[in-house]
């Protein structure tokens, strides 16, 4: 089989990491039978500056019509309001329906320093408050803007059917895994402030207690947790979490805060998955502090590469990444310096190469 | 002076805490020249169900003509939608024009197992998704459920405007603090995703940086932080922060998070403060798991007492009570089933009160 994948480094150490995904892919054993073809692509903030557009039409139809996934590496903010500027990753997010954005996040035996950690956050990638739709007017007491918070039925439940698949799927890998669970049953936390907002998170909660109670998920337990005490108990108690489902906002606060507790965001994966699509997406940002330093670790990319690949239906190629990296946590020879360590991107990229 | 006190127990162990809130008013020295009268006041689930509103028109019109502050304890959030009812303490919040909700979170000398904590979340508490405007519209596709955020320029500015206040008055007591401060200077940092909302959080972000370059400000060092990075350096760096302004809903993420870095929200105080009104708080909810067995850790509430009287304008009774909390934590002898301990609520609270 061969797989033509889009290649968006974006900005700053995006540009750094994603050819790492690149030589990961190239590397696999032929005894894997894939094949990879390669198209760059353009997106970001220093595009924006070129071209006028964050999102160019090209790249958006190139990964539509000729390409199985994609790796997208980070983009610059700017530091203050840029007219006409919005972030190309939430664009196209949307315009692939990439419904789900799923952010795994454990601790390796090796780099576990504390309780080990092994969840999954699910979060919706469509709507929530990423709608964008926002409006301001001018009053006597000066401006008000406003902006919608739209929650469906549609995508809540789709987003939780999602969530206990992974669930499921996780329940066979776990029993080969070295990372004891606290649960026998797999598990689906449903998060939500429906306390406050009981019409929209009232209907993400329903709609997810709906579509988790269906007969294919009768294995599963099922929990909520609402999303201020959420943050807290993955701070008091991660060990205890499996899969979390959020609306988009609170997936985004979720996973920065879960990347938190495994010591970096530099191992933190993701995926922008739809039917027949998924981005790998490492959860870190452009990080001009580090930019052209050389020193960016590739892991939260290499994830993302084998997180993609999951979910293209190669969990063989996936599989072998993750031992991979594993391999190189454990050993904790060549970490970059947001791990402590002294390695270049190059020098982990390598050990982990040889790991394959 | 004699100020009059509300006493708004809610429900669970809202009844629990409360009660140890009067009690440590009442002992307070006579030296200081301060006596209390108080009124029981109903608000909460259980007075919803027994009276059909969870906020009697009673207990809000005798907070305004008779009260000077209020002590509020916790309200339980029905497990499943029940009609008509909203929480409580968001409306008070909006009938008393309480702008300001304030969360120091700190640990004390003996507490700390790791770096010392010393920072305050300072929350807008008027607007956001709390003004709870939705609507729900059937679609082919099913159900579609909108709610609106809402920020102004004018509460934008006012809360960024106490969050500076409280940033300098900081700095005086600092001075004599047992926590060494990361900073020479004293600083805030801005809360928003005006990467996604432009518009709302672009407003908050502008007026909050125009608000706190205010002459009176310019000894304050301003940064600002991203809501999901927010939440991974809380995690990471908690004693780089001192005061951190957000909008409503990310203030209450935000300082349940920075909870779960103190070991328990049993410890976590919070005031609503208006301009001439201040509730006090605990921030942990209404704790059904050890409602009636009288563990209750009561730290919480009775620093919420300490910083309801901070902004009554009673700062040597708060010292006394905060450093009095102090003491109970760094003996570490009798701390309540939460803190590791095996204290009662009682046991806590005498072991506070003899040290006032
Ligand atoms: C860059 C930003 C728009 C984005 C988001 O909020 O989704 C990022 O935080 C992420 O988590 O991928
Ligand atoms: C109970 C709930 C409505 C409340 C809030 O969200 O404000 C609580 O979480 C808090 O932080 O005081």
């Amino acid at each position: 089989r061969t797989l033509r994948i889009g290649l968006i480094p974006g900005d700053g150490i995006g540009r750094e990491v994603i050819p790492a995904g690149r030589r990961i892919l190239e590397s696999l054993p032929s005894s894997l039978g894939l094949n990879f073809s390669f198209v760059d692509l353009d997106a970001g903030f220093e595009t924006f500056q070129r071209t006028g557009s964050a999102l160019p039409d090209k790249t958006v139809e190139t990964l539509k019509t000729e390409c199985d996934g994609a790796l997208f590496g980070a983009v610059s903010s700017p530091s203050t309001k840029v007219a006409g500027y919005s972030s190309p990753i939430v664009a196209l997010r949307k315009k692939l329906d990439l419904y789900a954005n799923v952010r795994p996040v454990k601790t390796t035996a090796g780099s576990s320093n504390g309780k080990p950690i092994d969840l999954v956050i699910v979060r919706e990638n469509t709507e929530d408050l990423y709608v964008k739709e926002e409006t301001t007017r001018d009053t006597p007491d000066g401006k008000v803007a406003e902006a919608i918070k739209r929650i469906s039925e549609r995508a809540s439940s789709r987003i939780s059917t999602i969530a206990g698949e992974i669930a499921l799927r996780r329940q066979n890998i776990r029993s080969t895994s070295n990372i004891a669970s606290v649960h026998s049953q797999p598990m689906v936390t449903i998060t939500h402030k429906s306390n406050v907002l009981s019409q929209t998170d009232g209907l993400f909660r329903e709609t997810a207690r709906q579509a988790l109670a269906a007969a294919k998920f009768s294995s599963i337990h099922v929990e909520e947790q609402i999303v201020d005490s959420m943050v807290y108990k993955l701070f008091r108690q991660p060990e205890y979490y499996d899969v979390i489902v959020a609306p988009n906002l609170y997936g985004d606060i979720l996973s920065d805060g879960a990347a938190a507790l495994v010591g970096s965001l530099g191992l933190v994966p993701s995926a922008n998955v739809g039917d027949n699509f998924a981005i790998g997406e490492p959860c870190h940002g452009s990080a001009p502090d580090i930019e052209g330093l050389g020193i960016a670790n590739p892991i939260a990319t290499l994830r993302s590469v084998a997180l993609m690949l999951e979910f293209l239906g190669e969990e063989a190629a996936a599989a072998k990444i993750y031992a991979a990296v594993d391999g190189n946590l454990d050993e904790a020879k060549f970490l970059s310096p947001d791990m402590g360590g002294k390695a270049t991107t190059t020098q982990v990229l390598e050990d982990v190469l040889k790991r394959l």
